[in-house]
């Protein structure tokens, strides 16, 4: 399987070595172009779990507000140059676009962190890339509780690798819509939204997102980016995107795991009957 | 504290709605600056919770390969910019350099993940970086088995907010020599690894590094920049990961746990005494 890679493992247990052949989440390099007539761009080099590439420069493209529109989209296509090896051409995609090449954003570094900020000359600006808040949704308390057991049993590389971030989404009756894994937690999302792009499915409203670890302020711009009205996550929230998902609206649930939740923001969706008895 | 802001959270336990108060961790944008005379250039802006921001910024230059001598730091100081308002110049450092600006990289998108590498032109190159094999270690594995318990007791923040990395430095008896969070992973090996070189303590030969959470490709190659021979994660490595330990020659244990660990490259450091006895 693409997702995983086999590697032999020394494994110590119970004071015993043994030696095992196990499997890891395969991590390597995408670069991602984009190709109008014979000029191109390059976006630069993404690590990721190779899979759903396609996906994932689309939702990249969309979700850094480069694209708007799938119509914009011609293909999205492997390297097929023909002068490298087949290895090297697995990690460039190419995007061909109906029109001229947009601008890109110069960064200088990456930087480090699971940010997707970094490098970056400034923040993404939520208004600059057009967010609003999401549209009203009523979700029942019970309904988002029973969604990380649903993520768990549908994650199926995550229980042989223990090194894949998840992204699902879920209609408003808790249906798994999709679910994308990726050893980046915001390749995950990119992939996700990615697919719904390509497929002509944004905005997401009336739908719930479901992350497999914390929320941090740049998953948040892409889930608004992709009209999302409640993001839940199965660890905890950053300060910056409870300050996000209040500016803007935007449900955001922390902790989610069974019998219990945190919501941050937009509580007004979880609790639509009437909202919580709050207690001093 | 500054890595922790308080947040008022509606949580849903038991069935029952209460309003309360909470910890997050911190999350705020830092711009990077180099300066040298009325020279200036920006490194961009990374994710990063604050505290330790002058070593964040010393350890992204060392490990980006821009900084190789300690030297070469005038000073890195806060912006005293006295036309930003005292919140903007908290989201701002600059580094004061003996010697005219290095040329930056370019990078087009930061893109996303945990990955540090993305949005480069290229993968980081060891051999550009000018990574070597760290040097031979002697470690028993009972002491890499208690370092997480070490970590666990000396990681004050994540107790209260869930939501920190860590990235803990240890001698070859297994003794704490220094801890750093942040939200990012990276940001928390760029602030230890930005500690040593401020203190002058590169290469970090004879150290082990446990990370709290996953080794990714990007980790490895800050380990190596800082000569670290043994690096310990709690959690699953990535196929790069392993593939990069594997080619340098440094020690990689994941799943390093309670009476437990999976040594995926350099198993020499860590069973010195004849190796283990391997099973088929």
């Amino acid at each position: 399987m693409k997702g995983k890679a086999r590697v032999r493992v020394a494994r110590l247990e119970g004071g015993r070595w043994r030696e095992v052949r196990d499997e890891v989440a395969a991590e390597a390099p995408l670069e991602i172009r984009l190709r109008y007539g014979d000029e191109m761009a390059s976006l630069g080099v993404v690590l990721r779990t190779p899979g759903q590439d396609a996906e994932l420069a689309a939702g990249l493209l969309y979700t850094e507000g480069l694209l708007q529109d799938p119509k914009e989209v011609l293909a999205i296509a492997p390297c097929t140059d023909g002068s490298l090896p087949p290895e090297a051409r697995e990690g460039v995609i190419q995007v061909f676009l109906r029109h001229p090449l947009p601008s890109l954003p110069r960064r200088h570094l990456a930087l480090t962190a699971a940010c997707g900020a970094c490098g970056r000359e400034a923040l993404p600006d939520p208004e600059r890339l057009g967010l609003s808040p999401p549209p009203p949704l009523a979700v029942d308390p019970d309904l988002l509780l029973a969604l990380p057991e649903r993520l768990g049993k549908a994650q199926r590389l995550f229980q042989t690798t223990g090194g894949l971030h998840a992204a699902a989404l879920f209609d408003r009756e808790g249906r798994l819509v999709a679910l994308r894994e990726d050893v980046g937690r915001h390749n995950a999302l990119d992939k996700l939204i990615g697919w719904a792009f390509l497929q002509g499915k944004l905005p997401l409203h009336g739908h719930i997102l479901l992350v497999s670890g914390r929320a941090g302020y740049e998953l948040l711009v892409k889930a608004l980016a992709a009209g999302i009205p409640v993001f839940c996550a199965v660890s905890a929230p950053t300060s910056l995107a409870v300050a996000l998902a209040q500016a803007y609206g935007l449900t955001l649930v922390g902790f989610l795991r069974p019998g219990r939740m945190n919501v941050y923001a937009g509580q007004e969706r979880v609790a639509p009957t009437g909202g919580p008895e709050l207690l001093p």
